[in-house]
């Protein structure tokens, strides 16, 4: 199963976006077993358009086309779809009516042209929308099927889960092919990818020869670093024994190196993790935030669910709202000292069981006589009042996600400790 | 002059890294008004870089090849273009001792793999290395040209702008077109995709025969909607020309239908313009978030400078804390009454200027009886206390995201209304 991506937009040709959907498509695709040979970028010119489909349609089993479906002038892919189907597009009246009652249920009435994106080539199944109006198109051109999807990512990567993989899993097994991928990720906060390499090294050397399971590194910047296992088996029991065992022999090498740096599998985020602690141990929590600027409370109350364990924040951002609202002593405020008062003052003027606090310098400029990159994190918990001093590497946006998803990792091992 | 670019690497295809050389070469050939109509990605496979490369040079005038330059087995472009070009491989002896000086000034030896990249196809010109290894190729294919040049970005962009460039600009001018491109972003919330185009479409009629000016809308989620005016011209000045006049068009066309919903241009964020506003009233904020619990306030401090206008604010996620801290009255929390409780509420506790506040319902289950969507934006500033209600779509992140933006977006309106 050949799978070939077009992403379709003059703004990608002209770089003024990148191309984040090709990336992500290619990486599902890839965790699924299924092979992405080719990528193509293509401008909202119709002859062009046609061209890269049928280039796409001659080396590769399955197209994924991403983008041009929206309701302006400039949105041609249907159009060239039928063309290379060699069918009418024809209105749904459905799709009209699915278009029409999400603008009148906002309130807004609706512009005509939205209607163009009810036209769908005739025989063509549609993949209805959740999120916005354009639907998704599954075309068969000959044995060969091209899937058409919005640009949107949120809409592309919802269709993709909920159409595309199902058809081409389907596709696959149809096909013959037997055997089954499986995969777990282990999420890693605090050490570097080389560190990493090397603590797994002794087991990729053992793999050496075997092709049934392997080993790969995903730096993924601002939430660590992944480590991704797949196994392939026969069917998925084996496939499944195959990676538990993987698993319980890299974990315990990382481990051993590394210490506790493995916060999560899969998609469990490092908030998602402290939720499910919090929640079990009945506590609740109050942040003082600074140099993130409630960077960490967006992430905590991105969390379902959170208004059982999270009370709220302070951003307190001026001096002054350090010292007058958490009673931070007056003094130098990117400090252990002032970490230390913003956690236990946002504990007690919130009444919360644990206050989490963060100061610190995103820069571009230096402040205190303290570079771009200090950060001081600070915990209040039980009886215990403690900080953690961090230097942090990067510009003023990366200093203050690594401040936030480090000062999350300092609750994250504290509640640890303390189980 | 129809440039292709085409990035070799499996990395690309299995979305490990994203593809950052062919945005960037795509945006510097906009710039210098070559167009760049299709890019390609291909894994390092002999046969597939070989159909890519034909590809390729069947419907564009050059191409430009990033990657598979270096000294690994899985670096195989060399070898690719040899054979497009009908041509044996020659070991260059300048460029073997280049590399061996270059490994001694570091004090290395150097592995004898490395000597791979001194092979060169009989009759290519050589782009001399200056920051690392591997050389750059100028391939004459027929009377079409590839270029091959390293996937490393800073190897690649050396190259570009010393070699390739002026080879394009040479034989863009021998065929007798130069043309300058230039461009702008205006970034617009508050309307749809569809309700743009059509406030724009008369413009879009006249504009059916003229390639010199080209209107495209890009739908940006959560940023709302960009519209990228793009003007060709003889030379610098009779582009820019051309784009003021099309701006002055365009804008006008969407004002009069759609009103104020143009907040900004080019790379300018909503945070950034309330944030000159501020600057230059002497105005100081103060946010109060419950569905966005933090998203607004780290936007805001996002920008450089926050300091001289944010004060803070305060995450009021759970109902206790905007009763006790914010002197909301008890009662339903999702409300105009609470949202302007809210607003005056952190404006007083935090000696703001203006203050801010977001209350709603994010999802996925209801709250006091209000569907999840529900919004609503207080803001107090100078005599006034107003709200905004909101029915906003999507799943949780994107209700949350929607509500930061269309706060901000309504205390832009309210300056603006102001002064």
């Amino acid at each position: 199963m050949r799978v070939e991506i077009v992403a379709v937009g003059t703004e990608l040709l002209l770089g003024q976006i990148p191309d984040t959907n090709s990336q992500w498509l290619g990486e599902q695709l890839a965790a699924h077993g299924i092979a992405s040979q080719f990528h193509q970028h293509v401008g909202d010119n119709h002859e062009r358009i046609l061209l890269v489909f049928r280039t796409a349609l001659a080396r590769s089993d399955a197209v994924i086309v991403c983008g041009g479906l929206g309701p302006t002038q400039d949105d041609i892919t249907r159009a060239a779809l039928a063309e290379v189907m060699n069918v009418p597009l024809e209105r749904h009246e459905e799709i009209v009516e699915q278009i029409r009652s999400m603008f009148s249920s906002r309130g807004r009435s609706m512009p005509e042209n939205n209607l163009l994106q009810a036209d769908v080539p005739r025989g063509a199944t549609i993949i209805p929308q959740t999120r916005g109006t354009a639907p998704g198109l599954i075309c068969a051109v000959g044995q060969k099927v091209v899937y058409a999807v919005p640009g949107v990512p949120y809409e592309m990567t919802d269709m993709f889960e909920r159409a595309i993989l199902p058809d081409l899993v389907a596709r696959q097994a149809a096909a013959g092919t037997t055997s089954v991928i499986t995969s777990r990720v282990l999420r890693t906060w605090g050490a570097s990818e080389s560190a990493l390499a090397e603590a797994v090294a002794p087991r990729f050397d053992e793999l050496v020869d075997d092709d049934r399971v392997t080993i790969a590194f995903l730096a993924s910047g601002i939430e660590g670093i992944k480590v991704r296992l797949t196994a392939r088996g026969d069917d998925a029991s084996h496939a499944t024994s195959l990676l538990v065992h993987e698993e319980s022999l890299v974990r315990a090498l990382i481990e051993e190196r590394l210490g506790d740096i493995i916060f999560g599998v899969d998609d469990q985020t490092m908030e998602d993790v402290i939720a499910a602690q919090l929640l079990e141990r009945d506590l609740t929590l109050a942040v003082a935030e600074s140099v993130t600027g409630g960077l960490i409370a967006s992430r905590l109350v991105g969390v379902v669910g959170a208004s059982k364990w999270f009370r709220g924040g302070v951003v307190s951002y001026a001096s002054e709202v350090k010292f007058d609202l958490l009673k931070v002593p007056v003094g130098p405020v990117v400090s252990a000292v002032a970490a230390e008062a913003m956690a236990s003052g946002v504990r007690a003027l919130l009444h919360a069981d644990v206050g989490l606090s963060v100061t610190g310098v995103a820069g571009p400029e230096e402040q205190d006589g303290q570079p771009a990159g200090t950060v001081f994190v600070g915990l209040s918990f039980g009886e215990t009042l403690q900080h953690a001093a961090l230097r942090l590497p990067g510009d003023r946006p990366l200093v203050r996600a690594y401040s936030a998803i480090s000062s999350l990792d300092v609750l994250r091992r504290a509640l640890i400790a303390s189980s």
